[in-house]
């Protein structure tokens, strides 16, 4: 039988998880004051904004689309790791691509992110992308409980 | 040491907040008869359907890409406010637009939306979209607890 | 007053249901190797991966863009009941399409789908998908509480 303070600990516990559905905002670039954040915490959930995968000299997609893929899941690794998680937390990733031939490529960048089950995802075609992007992602992470 | 009453209290308090995970839809043109809810909240989240910024009277976007942009950011709130949330509230954002030129012109509608952070956000390019629309903005939403 | 098993019992089935946030990943192709899963659930929240409806003999769209609407709908359906729940489930989907004069097309055989309210929607119109698909359909499902 536990004691009350048993009892009373795990009330904390669990009220303290429930109630304190805290929200955390990270902002990669703050000083180029764009309407959004990188990254939004709410309670578990990770809403992580879509990013492009420019040359950081140039502020361009780079000519190697296997080097802008890497880029932009860098891009995306950044914000996961920002909060603590893991590239493996992703529950569901949207890729929007430019170049459908370009499916491939980034499926083999792509794959070397994950350790464990892959995310769902989409993987869509788009007309243009910012910046003349090949490849915009976006996704949602969960935090592990009790790792 | 709390009572036998207050530990019981609080107990309802969780169970409550965590098994009566309702669902409400809203449906802002039920005549339209159109297969989709403007917004369903089930729990906390809502999740808040594709708006598009159309001129009530013609049921077209109007010629200014601006009034276009605010037309759709209050087709978004009024989704948000039904559910007694604010704009605030809103955690993700995809805008879908067909013309990249825009950005700016729609940044600078969008974020007289916001009083706090901004949230995570996608800025897609989309060959086209219903009723020849130049945006498209979906969303998720969390309500805050404890006010 | 209640007992203090009941108290207990009551706890366990609470922290249980806050603290094992299982992850369950479904591929329905393990054997085409592709880095994603159809759907993840995290909790009470399914993830359901971009899907195409392709005819299974030949792995691409069939000729009738009615009936690449049902297989579409067919494989978000298998999804779904994978995870034990059903399409009522569903809280948000969105509809990439690469011809919007097949809106009326996909919203017949879409809303056949369903039993109960709609979840919310974009359908969004894209330049071009895999497999030169006419539909990509994506969503979230969360999962009933005390059926």
């Amino acid at each position: 039988m536990p004691s009350r303070f048993a009892l009373l600990a795990l009330l904390v516990l669990i009220s303290t998880s429930l109630l304190a559905q805290e929200r955390e905002y990270y902002v990669a670039s703050p000083h180029r004051n764009l309407p959004f954040s990188s990254g939004v915490l709410v309670g578990d959930t990770l809403y992580i904004a879509g990013h492009l995968g420019l040359d950081p000299q140039t502020g361009k997609p780079p000519s190697d689309a296997e080097v802008e893929a890497r880029l932009v899941m860098d891009a995306i690794k950044k914000v996961v790791e920002k909060f603590d998680m893991t590239m493996d937390d992703i529950v569901m990733i949207e890729v929007h691509c430019t170049d459908l031939d370009l499916y491939g490529t980034f499926n083999k960048v792509y794959r070397t992110y994950f350790q464990g089950a892959f995310p769902a995802r989409a993987f869509l075609g788009s007309a243009m992308l910012l910046r003349d992007a090949r490849f915009e992602v976006l996704g949602i992470a969960v935090k592990k409980k009790l790792p």
